[in-house]
């Protein structure tokens, strides 16, 4: 699935790490918030709420989870689990493309 | 408006000089076709297809049409027309938030 129906889309985007990730928030029909984002060629350390479930749209990306000393590659299709208060750490080479869809 | 309300949401974004220009294509109910996205401190120059009505949501730029001298200065809430076939510098000192309406 490419896309999302029925949405509400909020104009206005979430920019974060000096625009290194740019996100627009979506609302689903039955409340539920996600966000479509990019995160652009670089190694960021985000801090997580909620609980995250990213989902790879396009691109790749190298993540290591906090507590963890490995790091695991996530291509197009591939989603990975990001715990609730806590935070990851994320290389990207090029422009990667996600849904972020929170727990 | 904040947000756009029943309408599809393209979950890949269009990235442009190299992500100083991020954006999500949105499909309403009618079949429209617009865009929602931001421009980060840059000075770019975009080539139109179809005309184009952008519409500032946030933040401020300084825009000169092709073939115009003069620069305008576009802030939250105002929009600026783009004709078809055409081309127009911007210049964004702070991440600039704008829904793009294809005429």
């Amino acid at each position: 699935m490419s896309q999302f129906d029925n949405v509400s889309v909020v104009k206005k985007a979430n920019v974060y790490f000096d625009g290194k990730c740019v996100s627009h928030t979506i609302v689903l029909a039955d409340g539920t918030k996600k966000s479509v984002g990019v995160i652009l060629p670089a190694s960021l350390t985000f801090n997580t709420g909620a609980p995250e479930i990213m989902e790879t749209v396009a691109g790749s990306c190298r993540v290591r989870l906090k507590g963890e000393t490995e790091w695991k590659t996530y291509g197009e299709g591939q989603s990975y689990n990001v715990p609730a208060n806590s935070s990851f750490d994320i290389e990207v080479d090029e422009a990667y493309h996600y849904v972020c869809h929170f727990g």
